[in-house]
């Protein structure tokens, strides 16, 4: 297919966020002469999701949090920004989308040569919860972090959060630091589940140093509200109520795919968009991107939900280069991520212990636990490192960390290796920096490899 | 040659610190009936000579600097440490060295079944410096260490550092946080003259940031004593003096190779003592580890001389496994290296730009200058990237990183990819980990490697 050159080539962007306004700035940077429009639902286009957490605990002023306003987005870039218009359908043999706006209702219908569905993911609250309580809170954009922000100036003084995950955690340490007395409620045996358990431990002990109530293995439900307001949950089978005077749903999130959907695009095995490694979706003028997607796993080449920023940007510019007429290639993801909770960096890339054996078997896995810098320097240092590897040869296969210093950047190293195709004899052999304040002479990634070389040998 | 398994094995070893003692601590383990005499000059083994400029800036007791103690090493480890030994000749033919005691000048001679020369680097001072003088300091060791403690809680006000290398500037902010005047002399037309211009730029505007004043591109030289104080040297060719309280002199290190070279064994084109891959010198029962050797560089397989810290251990540990009758092989180094300015971290790994054009020519290379974490976040966050590569198929040959952040174990993503062959295309495809705290969603890395692609296509 053949993209028309001439200067009524028009490419809509449903989502201005991360992958619609990269994709929308580099459809503009290729051909110039394009009309791009973004319609964006919320009423904020380009802002920093993952800065809110940091505008709640007080680091980070809200104005810093919008990277691009809509003017700018204009003037600078030429790119036609929607805020609050929602697309409600897209018509796909018309080649056009049915836009609303969202205080006025108006509809209109816009024409496209390409379309780019990036409409990211959503909370996922469980079935008990009332999402309109109005003390109970979720994270995932401008507008829930102003509810939460309010709740914090208010007489907040006791939260529950729901969920043991990355959002949780990290939450659940800025309410620690905003003074709240703060529980966190995770239903599977342990914080992190995805993680080895070597590493939940690592995390549960710094929460608990930090004053944090962690309750895992029991199921929260049978919620008691008051007017408004949720009062308490029940904890199965224990049967403990858990009061509070807020309530932080980190249950998960779930991809936006309805509108896809109802178009008759087909979504993947996760329940994500289904695309082709040029994100191109069934359709080919349809592209998909960012949190909306599922993407092939560099390490087993099966499709995987992998909702994080970095892949959602980067997914955003290949996206608009082909929306373009360009021909980019998406290589895919390890699945690389990063938190910190309160000071502890946690990391991982590549694959879970359990998922590694359903692909590698024999698989074995090491974890250590080493100093992250020099042993005689200030400061907590404690770092716990697992490697899992292929039994056979080495293979490295995924990788996790918790640590205070330099650990979220550290797994890149390994992310690397994975790429590489690495085995843990050649990571025995790197040659890693040292100085005092970023690592100890042995690097932590050089000790768990040689635990892991001598696992190999016997 | 089989080494003899009955217990009057002696392995004996010249130097106490990270490369002879992590030998000898390896022969112990692989030997527990050999006898490990470890001989060192100085008073003080095993302790944390990378952690004294911490030491003297106050953040780090000086206690915590001694790792291990000669009682303990001899209780725990078996090895049998002798401070205050010299040894002053080694008599091959009869596999005996020659020890002196430094303070009874007492002699004796000690056989050994093999031998391991772990002697170190010491300072050089220009020819025209007095090391004797009494405001005239070096840093190698506690000792020097200890004459510089006692001058910082004296009378100094003012302190020229001679060489702006990764120990004179480490030091000038050490000197700066110490509330001193604070002059860097490098004769080199900018301080870290091998790294890339943008990255001696970032560091020196970092530098004259803190109040340290830094002046390049003349030559020190014509002393002015009075008495046994140093008071001024002259800058060549300008003539301006430069007077200062104090003067450390951070103008390089040389390999401590005179007992070897004495002894009849070869040295290497570097100047330092040739070994093969098995870290044995010229004569089969002797090995030799740490500061003094030279070392296959990796990405030319060229004899090179990289005194770090981490190669240091790693080479002891292998010298050790082989002093003991296994066979491993050091696989050499790629010269990654990493210092702390203050806050600023500096690093870097593989060929710099003109070695690179000797070997790979023709090279292309990028800089950037980025956010080493997300732009919202407070605390200072430029970086600056180096990343250096071959023309022909953009494979890495070397990098270089400047910022405040993260800086000093992100080059470990390009030792990585340098010791995995990794080219820029591959470099620009990482799935590397993203946190507000630690990165921004475009880590500098992907910054770097996307524009060393565009410099390739074009």
């Amino acid at each position: 297919m053949q993209v028309s050159s001439h200067s009524s080539f028009t490419a809509v962007i449903i989502g201005g966020n991360g992958a619609g306004l990269s994709a929308a700035s580099k459809i503009k940077r290729l051909r110039p002469s394009a009309r791009v429009l973004v319609f964006e639902k919320g009423p904020h286009v380009s802002y920093a999701n993952c800065g809110i957490p940091f505008w709640l605990a007080g680091d980070v002023p809200q104005n810093n949090l919008i990277l691009l306003s809509p003017e700018t987005l204009q003037q600078k870039r030429g790119i036609d920004v929607f805020p609050r218009h929602e697309v409600i359908a897209i018509d796909r043999r018309a080649g056009a989308v049915q836009v609303r706006h969202c205080e006025t209702l108006r509809e209109f219908k816009v024409a496209y040569d390409r379309l780019l569905i990036a409409t990211g993911a959503r909370p996922r609250l469980p079935d008990w919860a009332i999402a309109e309580a109005e003390n109970v809170f979720t994270l995932r954009d401008l507008q829930s972090g102003q509810a939460l922000k309010q709740a914090l100036s208010g007489s907040l003084n006791r939260i529950a959060v729901l969920g043991g995950g990355y959002l949780g955690l990290e939450m659940a340490m800025v309410f620690r630091r905003r003074g709240l007395e703060t529980v966190v409620l995770e239903q599977a045996a342990r914080i992190l589940p995805g993680f080895h358990e070597a590493i939940s431990a690592h995390v549960q002990a710094y929460l608990e140093r930090q004053g944090v109530t962690v309750i895992t293995g029991l199921q929260p439900g049978e919620p008691r509200y008051q007017g408004p307001r949720l009062q308490s949950v029940r904890l199965s089978p224990e049967g403990r109520n858990i009061q509070a005077d807020g309530f932080f749903m980190a249950t998960g999130i779930v991809p936006n795919v309805e509108l896809a959907q109802t178009a008759g695009l087909q979504l993947g095995s996760s329940g994500a968009i289904a695309v082709d490694d040029t994100l191109r979706t069934s359709d080919p003028r349809i592209f998909a991107a960012g949190d909306c997607i599922e993407v092939r796993h560099r390490m087993t080449d099966e499709p995987v939900w992998l909702p994080f920023g970095p892949a959602a940007n980067k997914q955003g510019r290949i996206a608009g280069a082909n929306m373009a007429g360009e021909r980019q290639r998406y290589a895919g993801a390890l699945g690389t991520s990063a938190v910190t909770i309160g000071e502890l960096e946690v990391a991982r890339t590549g694959l879970t212990l359990p998922e590694a054996q359903r692909r590698f078997n024999p698989v074995e896995h090491v974890f250590v636990q080493t100093q992250d810098i020099a042993g005689y320097m200030p400061g907590e240092k404690q770092a716990t490192v697992v490697l899992i590897f292929r039994k056979r040869d080495g293979r490295l296969l995924g990788a996790e960390m918790a640590g205070f210093h330099g650990i979220g950047k550290r797994i890149d190293v390994l992310a690397t290796a994975l790429q590489a195709g690495l085995d843990v004899r050649q990571l025995a052999e790197l040659d890693l920096s040292y100085t005092p304040t970023i690592a100890p002479v042995w690097d932590p990634i050089l000790i768990a490899a040689n635990a892991a070389v001598k696992k190999l040998s016997v």
